[in-house]
C-alpha cells in the first residue's frame, strides 16, 4: 500500500501552516491507529473470553472515532484554526495512550492487542511531535 | 421526532459515572449540531457566494465530525475513562465555538448560518455543563 | 429536542429533488436508529451474558455507521447524483432490517434491544418511504 | 506507511468468509480513497475557481463518507451477514464512480482531482473484486 496523503498534500494550492512532510506521518499515523482499533475491537469480540475484554472494545471504539476524525480535520487546511487542531491532537494522544496502555496489558495474550498497542503508540507519538510544532 | 437518547441511557444494565439528564441532553445537542453543521456547509457550498464562504465550508465540516464523535464517545459507558471524556469535551467546546463565532457573522444574510449559530451555542454550553461535573 | 432538520432544509438556497418534509423525516429517522444502535452496542456490553450477544454488537455498529452516513449523505443536496442515493438507501434498508431482527429477538430480554430494534424498524420504513419516490 | 491490515486480519480468531488477502486489499483502498476525497474537497474548496467545483467537492464527502463506513463494515467478521456487505459493497462502487468520473474531469486543470480519481478507480475496481466473491 502506497499512502497518497504526502502527494495529496503537496498539491493544496495555499501556503499550510505545519510541516506538509510531518503532516502527512500523522494522518497516516492517524488512520492506521483508527482500522487497527476497529479491527482489534471486533477480534476481541470473538475470543471465548469476550467478558474480560469489555474495557478493551469500547476503548477500541473510541480510539477508532476519534483517530479517524483526527485525521480528517488534519486534512482539512482551508480556514486553519490552530485552536481546534491543538485540543483535538490532546484528546486524540489521550484516546491513544488509554487504548496503548489498554491492549498492551493484554499483548502477551491476544496477537491483536499486540499489534494495536503498537500502532496506538506510533500515533499517540506522531501526534506529539505535531503537536509541538503548534504555537 | 421523540429522542430516544433518554429512555436508551435508563436502560444501561450497569452505574453510569454522569448524570444520566444532563448526559442525554449533551448527547442531543451534539448530534442536532452534527447535523447542522453538515447542512450549512452543503448550504453555504450552494450559495451564489461561496468562495466567500470557504472558511465556514471548513469549520462547518470540523464540527460536524467532532461533534459526531463526541456524541458516539458519551453514548458509551463501557470501562469508562474520564481523561477521554473531558479532553474531548474541550476540543469539541473549541469546535463549536470557532463554528459558532464563525456562522454568527454571516447570519445576517444567510438563515442557515443563524439557525447553525444557534445550535453551535446550544452545544457549547451543553458540553461546558457536563464537563463542570467531571472529576 | 427540538429537530432542526427541516428548519436547516427549508433554508437551502436551491431546488431540492426529493420532498424536503420526507426528507427530513428520513433524516431525523436515521440519527435516532444510529445514536440507538451506538448505545445499544454499549448496553450489550455491558451485560453479563455478553458472549451470547457479539453478532448483536457486531450489528449495531455497522448499523450507526451506516445510518450515520445515511444521514449526511441526504444532508447535502449541491450536485445530487439519484444514484448514490439510490444504492446507498438500499443498503441502509438490510442494515435496518439486519439490526431490527437480530435486536428484535432480545426485546423480551434486554429493554435497550427493545427499544433500538424500533428505531432499526422505523428508520428502515423510513428509508423505504423515500426510496420510493426517486425516480 | 506500512499497513497493518493483512497482520490485524491475520489474528482474528475465527473463520473469515472472505479471502483475507483480497479484503485487507479492498480494505487499503477504501482507506486510500477515503482520505484522498477528504483531502480534495479541502484543496478544491482553496482553489480560486470554487464555485465552479462545488459539485466535486460534494462528491467527495459523500466518496469519503462511504468509503470510511465500507471499510469499517468489511474490518468486522463477528456474525457477518452478507447481505449487508453486498449492499453496501454496491453503493461505495456506485459513489466511487460518480467521484473519479467528476475527478477525472478536472484531472488535467487540477494534480489533486487527478491523484484523487485514481483512488477511486483503484477502490471501484477492488471493491468489484470482492463482491465477485460473495455468494
Amino acid at each position: 500500500m502506497t499512502s497518497t496523503t504526502l502527494p495529496m498534500l503537496e498539491t493544496y494550492p495555499q501556503p499550510i501552516n505545519l510541516d506538509r512532510r510531518k503532516l502527512a506521518a500523522t494522518i497516516d499515523a492517524l488512520i492506521a491507529c483508527s482500522e487497527a482499533c476497529t479491527a482489534c475491537a471486533d477480534a476481541c469480540l470473538s475470543e471465548g473470553m469476550v467478558a474480560e475484554l469489555t474495557k478493551c472494545i469500547r476503548t477500541n471504539m473510541d480510539c477508532a472515532d476519534i483517530c479517524g476524525t483526527t485525521a480528517r480535520v488534519l486534512s482539512r487546511h482551508t480556514g486553519y484554526d490552530a485552536n481546534i487542531t491543538r485540543t483535538l491532537l490532546e484528546a486524540c494522544i489521550m484516546a491513544c495512550k488509554s487504548c496503548g496502555d489498554e491492549c498492551a496489558s493484554h499483548a502477551g495474550m491476544h496477537e491483536h492487542c499486540r499489534i494495536c498497542a503498537e500502532a496506538c503508540r506510533s500515533c499517540e507519538q506522531a501526534c506529539q511531535d505535531l503537536l509541538a510544532t503548534i504555537a
